[in-house]
């Protein structure tokens, strides 16, 4: 038997799935038997994997007997319905929606911050929201040096958390401005190219849509620190692939913004670019298609004791969804945790 | 003589200048005689205002002398050079850049907010910051009615902030960006398509910008609070005009968001924009091109006891420059404060 185990990539058509597919060749995941599901209006595609051609199947409850790990890659209402089953079957689930992130038996893992979580998993692993998991990839290590109590965050949020229609809708209404032609939306609520939408995912509570909320209850949970004050606005931007936020948080314990450049090279999955004298800071066009969260802009907050502001850009597909997926199934394999 | 006053326009080619001679013109503003100046460069332009053209001279002293009121709308370093020379000459200048106003003697003024400042000035009265203007028309009714003590701002800056130069080079990167031809960045810093930069202004003091501290120093002066603490991140998107904010305020007593609506709904040069199960909030798409400043997205903020989150956007070349200055001019005339 070749090394490795049988993995299935769920929507493996759509963009997360199809970026999986990619870091999953990039890194080598240990594969015996790659299986490629997809909605069966997809079935029969065809997917190249390390030179091989893989056709796409319908996902259906039988496909997981054959797997050891799947990587769910599609939307929540899918999700809800296939993974219990896919658990069932045997399978060890990493799912990407917000079906089962808040759940209490389900982990919700960023390997550079909670690893410790995965071993305690029932048959599903959550990949928490991709603005969630760029934020505390920055925010873990500061908390750890000195204890976060505050957080407030405005997000610039790329087209690609729509999928491939999103980056789709921002290339057409951008030439059909251009062309003097209107356009109407169908991924997104209004108009996306050359505007800004304040408006991510549904409205919830308190007039907060549920990607605000997710910052806050994911933050939460992630960092196992229940009474953290978390409070966002999240932004749609005419920008493909990478999630930026302007953040500003407050500590229990002081922290110069040295201090926070030294803990946060230091820390693992982040690059510092914070150099203002040579113009450079995090942007979406250069963090794109990267693995790691770039952090720059670290100031004194000048409107408290304890406080940081910082800038924070990161590839939304990658690490705001795949890499970090693909990570927790390395960890998994790795411990045996299937 | 003909009703009115004898008006000169600095800087009448510029984006601003356009615009301030547009709105002169809806706002059908006194003028006996207008005096349209630019840079030399622009010497013979012609300009055409209510159907009659208007050429431009170079600015100079001696161009004053035949005003009474000028409206600055250049750079800082030609404001610096050429407004004490118009005062001198008996005009009244009001201007746009950033030369006057952190002076003392200067007033800094937003019509909305603190239009008796107007009654002190010494000949000069300074336009501020659009996104400090757009900010504080939002704030200061909250203000008035709760007392702040805490803003915290992350903004969307269009390309209009830099010019005429701006606006084309949105244009243009984006166009080159769509043929995969290599940009070579003129105006802004780094490629301004599909991309964000957060870089506005030069860097001045602990790793802020100086639109940064605009936002933290002007707003200070213009409502009269020196001890208000501000703190601020100001990121150019790809945007063509207005300007967005996501603003997190704290008041000394509380307010619900329901009373922000509501004395925001009464509040001069306001339209709030709020009604989440309609989609409707700011967007700046459609805030170009008009005066008022749009406030939607109100919220209680999650992180502490008087806390209110908003959003807020507003052309930044009409109310965040021209509309401003010309309402300022509107007050020197009818008080005959010139």
């Amino acid at each position: 038997m070749s090394r490795g185990i049988r993995l299935a990539v769920v929507g493996a058509t759509g963009a997360v799935g199809q970026e999986t597919l990619k870091i999953l060749q990039e890194r080598d995941f240990p594969i015996s038997e790659l299986i490629c599901l997809a909605d069966p209006r997809e079935e029969g595609t065809i997917i190249e994997y390390k030179g091989e051609a893989h056709t796409v199947r319908a996902a259906s409850p039988q496909q997981f007997k054959e797997a050891d790990v799947a990587l769910f890659a599609v939307g929540t209402e899918v999700s809800q319905h296939l993974a219990p089953l896919a658990v069932e079957s045997g399978c060890t689930v990493i799912d990407n929606s917000y079906a089962f992130r808040l759940v209490d038996e389900v982990p919700l893992v960023v390997p550079e911050v909670n690893p410790q979580d995965i071993a305690w998993h029932k048959g599903i692993i959550a990949n928490p929201n991709c603005s969630t998991i760029i934020m505390v990839v920055a925010l873990n290590p500061i908390h750890q040096a000195a204890h976060l109590t505050r957080v407030v965050v405005s997000t610039y949020q790329a087209v690609s958390g729509a999928g491939i229609a999103g980056l789709g809708e921002l290339e057409e209404h951008t030439r059909a401005y251009f062309d003097g032609q209107q356009v109407v939306p169908q991924v997104f609520q209004h108009p996306i190219a050359f505007n800004l939408i304040p408006h991510i995912d549904s409205f919830v509570e308190g007039d907060y849509t549920r990607e605000e909320m997710k910052l806050v209850w994911e933050t939460r949970k992630i960092l196992h620190h229940p009474e953290l004050k978390v409070t966002a606005t999240a932004v749609r931007v005419p920008v493909f692939r990478s999630h930026s936020e302007s953040i500003n948080v407050e500590t229990e314990s002081p922290l110069t913004p040295q201090q926070v450049r030294e803990i946060l090279s230091n820390s693992p999955g982040v690059i510092v670019q914070d150099d203002p004298s040579h113009n450079l800071y995090p942007m979406p066009l250069f963090t794109a298609n990267h693995d790691e969260v770039f952090v720059g802009r670290i100031r004194q907050d000048l409107t408290c004791e304890n406080g940081i502001a910082l800038w924070v850009a990161a590839d939304q597909i990658r690490k705001g969804a795949a890499t970090n997926a693909v990570q927790i199934a390395e960890m998994v394999v790795e411990h045996n945790y299937y």
